[in-house]
């Protein structure tokens, strides 16, 4: 089975990274670009079991290791049927 | 207006990271994770525009910077209505 996670900044967190994007994409000329987040898209391939359990894991999984639930917050999404 | 670009690692395109993660998830006792690949989730705010316009404008910066398009790709999500 398939699933994403996807992980962000926490609202009020600085995000050095997107600033400079969005700097980039000023000097570009694409003066309408009001704010940028960089966040992280995870693509997980596991194997098959019970959407509850699988979801679980994952959340387990992302508070643990992929996401810093400090700054950051995730969001599990699984593939049903996959 | 809200959009999200997901940027990923084209299929065949090594993702050291994600083997590193597979491989920490492995040790944490996560047998059941048969692969992770690490991609980009980028949330931009702009100002209002037509969807057709946004996401032609979206397209572009995603392929001249937010992307690497020789190993990867990217996908662009507009949230119509906001």
């Amino acid at each position: 089975m398939k699933a994403n996670v996807y992980v962000t900044l926490k609202a009020g967190v600085l995000d050095p990274q997107g600033e400079t994007v969005k700097r980039s994409l000023h000097l570009m000329g694409n003066d309408d670009i009001e704010e940028v987040r960089i966040g992280k898209f995870i693509q997980i391939k596991m194997r098959n079991q019970g959407l509850e359990q699988a979801r679980r894991q994952l959340e387990e999984i992302s508070d643990q290791l992929l996401a810093n639930p400090v700054i950051e917050d995730f969001r599990v999404e699984l593939a049903e049927g996959e």
